[in-house]
């Protein structure tokens, strides 16, 4: 296939720099569910895009959260292929680490720069377009075409899952499509067949019932140094996560995702993991690039993208307390709040780490520490010998001319579980992101040409689905 | 003494709403050292309120930080008393626990409330008023009269110490008097005759040279959980402090100072501890108006006495790292910083504690923890046996009723080591403040029954001192 210049291959690009209006147009709409700004405005507009691109689309509430844009079109195949995204943004802060405006989607160097542009936007515009594109030049797609895109991602989707429940009949597919992946640094497409699970919490800690002369700490008890305390008794210094039977429920890896995540490293194409000294020097090469001199533990090749894939984690997303402003001031903090994320491998259960985490605090004395439930995903991950998969794999051999990069599961979270629970959906994970996108973080990005090459491969996709 | 009602007591009663309003002026101005607010409009204010009451002041410049007030009135013997007050205050925060705008002086159900109205406004303002009376009633003073007034006692007075090196000559004196005293619950006047040292720093850890998403926690270093553990090392939950050699230099209190410690239990005056049920009860009574089950480690009667006198503290003021707005960010922090405040005691060395610390921090394997100092200061007491105590304990008496609670020093620290290395100045502290004044927190307010009483307890110093 590679080679061959398809008629919607040529479509796309004639009609390119309108595709980037659209997604301009939409980056420009800030949504941040964590802040409610701007989450109707966002809903309308990918339904208007929707519409405009020959899907019928329309916006559908939830229980009490931001609504859903759902999309469909019939096709030549009773097989169905169900879309997922999501409109809504991880707020844009710290804001002056951005070098532009970050709701601009300002383009400069191939790149385009906005919160949201590569988590999730894009791939949302561009799998629109694909369709569009399909719609305008075959008049007709291989298979149906299903879209979700929800409003509450970024928020832990507290209503996705009793939205799929009460709208499995609508939403029934045969293959899925999550919301995002990303190019490798040696120009191969990474996918990924699964997500780690997530329970995110917040910690207080009380102290006094008002902040106090720091003159008294030889007898007032220190919110602040609650918290410490109960963090540290979380984890260790060596990146031991402490809370008992935490790993209890961890699953070791397959022969066959061993296998993918080797084809996983090494530079030329599908090629064998390199020698030690070359993945150890990579490795720090990439590390440096952060700033680090090494990643953490020293890691490196295969134990490196072991851990980043079947490692659940314990991670500090903030912690506030007491006087943070300019020069000294001699306070006790009475209050004491971090939040945290826990990422989750298959098969931990929130729920049961949730109970885990309590029940330690509790045994190590730190019974007065509020745990507050933030949001809790369920870890889930495809088989990585499902024909969807092939398929996938296949697309991205003719649009990329490389094999790409198949991750049995991915470092991230999201709300797989429902999709599996209540639509039993397999989920495939590409996009058009990179390896430089810096989600969540300031300067988000897609370089243009990956985007180009996100909705080709949305066209391939379908093609060899209607295939299987 | 008691019962006789002195002409300047009752010029002070006549005169009582003037001295108040004088006060509201003093406090309606924000004079924020660490912020640079408002600070040349306060030193102005005091220089022209003791011009007000016959007082000569100048204002001084310091080398290069914010100036001092300086004034003086000879007397008629050749003796001298030194007042230190400062016209700086601490930032208001947390603005919204205040029931009244923080500079506005509010007065409700006798009490005025604002920032520095306590510390430390209130003493200035009572002392410059007492020697107006005197001047006024008597035309003369009974020894000669000095006042220093600083404006950096909230940032560490970081040009104190070269200042009265530099006007050594200008501010000698026979006797000194301290910023501030607080009334007891009891009603008993409390003073104290020294203060802690105090180390105040600021921790800051780094992770990657930017924030990244939490997806990565399996593999990218966190600063804040270099922070957490760096600090977790400083201090069990016991309360022990870990750094190496930090208890090696820490006196232990005289037999004099246990003797005053014990008379300052008790109350029915000078009596002796009550019994251990009743101290306990006492103790948890007290800890529940904080909202408190008890006083840390259960501490009640003598030993909480001691340990808020002799014991060193390390203490967590603020820690700032990640996302701490509302709802959930999934991030993983590339800073986090710490600021702490270590309160010091005879013969500790604030730069002996740092060098410990830094030891501490590199050999538990925190030599990446940035350890930068915002202010030092030395502990110092004055021997409780000199005559200027005794002064001091009859003025009390003459003018509460009652016999002051002598405290050998204070859980606070202050800028006191100065006047002892460069005047050998022995200082005594009194003033206008109470037990609920709210130093440093939200609602700081004085009792204007204490301002009156305060105004007058100088008047009788004074007349004590001139019979030394």
């Amino acid at each position: 296939m590679p080679g061959i210049v398809k008629e919607e291959w040529r479509y796309i690009d004639e009609n390119f720099e309108t595709f980037v209006q659209e997604l301009r147009s939409a980056v420009q709409k800030p949504s941040i569910a964590a802040q409610n700004v701007g989450m109707s405005e966002a809903a309308q507009y990918f339904r208007d895009l929707m519409e405009s691109h020959g899907i019928t689309a329309r916006i559908m509430p939830t229980r009490g959260g931001f609504p859903c844009v759902y999309g469909e079109v019939k096709g030549k195949s009773d097989k169905t292929v169900l879309f997922y995204d999501h409109y809504d943004v991880q707020p844009p802060d710290p804001l002056d680490e951005w070098e532009s405006e970050p709701f601009s989607g300002d383009i400069r160097d191939g790149k385009m720069y906005a919160r949201g542009v590569s988590d999730n936007k894009g791939n949302a515009c561009a799998r629109i377009q694909a369709i569009g594109t399909l719609l305008k030049v075959r008049k007709e797609l291989p298979l149906n075409v299903k879209f979700l895109i929800e409003g509450e991602e970024e928020i832990g989707s507290p209503h996705l899952a009793e939205f799929i429940e009460d709208n499995a009949d609508l939403l029934r597919a045969d293959f899925g499509v999550w919301e995002s992946g990303y190019m490798n640094p040696d120009g191969r497409p990474g996918m990924y067949l699964g997500v780690k699970g997530m329970l995110y919490i917040e910690l207080e800690a009380k102290g006094a019932n008002k902040d106090m002369h720091s003159g008294s700490a030889t007898h007032i008890p220190s919110a602040a140094w609650r918290l410490v305390w109960a963090l540290a008794s979380i984890k260790d210094a060596n990146e031991n996560i402490l809370i008992p039977g935490f790993y209890d429920d961890v699953l070791p890896p397959t022969e066959r995702e061993i296998q993918l995540l080797e084809e996983s490293l090494g530079e030329n194409g599908r090629g064998e993991p390199q020698d030690d000294k070359t993945e150890k020097l990579r490795a720090q090469e990439n590390a440096r690039a952060l700033g680090l001199e090494e990643y953490l533990l020293g890691l490196y090749g295969t134990e490196l993208r072991k851990r980043q894939l079947f490692s659940p984690t314990a991670n500090i997303c903030g912690i506030k307390t007491g006087y943070i402003g300019e020069g000294q001031k001699t306070v006790l903090p009475a209050r004491a709040m971090a939040k945290m994320d826990f990422r989750l491998v298959p098969d931990q259960d929130p729920d049961d780490i949730l109970a885990k985490l309590r029940k330690h605090l509790a045994s190590r004395g730190f019974a007065d520490i509020a745990v507050k439930v933030v949001s809790k995903d369920y870890p889930v991950k495809t088989p990585a010998d499902l024909p969807v998969v092939d398929a996938a794999r296949k697309a991205a051999e003719a649009v990329y001319g490389k094999p790409p990069v198949i991750a049995p599961t991915q470092g991230g979270s999201g709300p797989m579980y429902p999709f599996k629970k209540y639509l039993n959906l397999p989920m495939v994970a590409f996009g058009v992101g990179y390896w430089g996108s810096s989600n969540h973080g300031p300067n988000e990005n897609i370089r243009l040409e990956d985007y180009r090459n996100g909705i080709k491969m949305v066209v391939q996709f379908l093609d060899e689905l209607s295939r299987i």
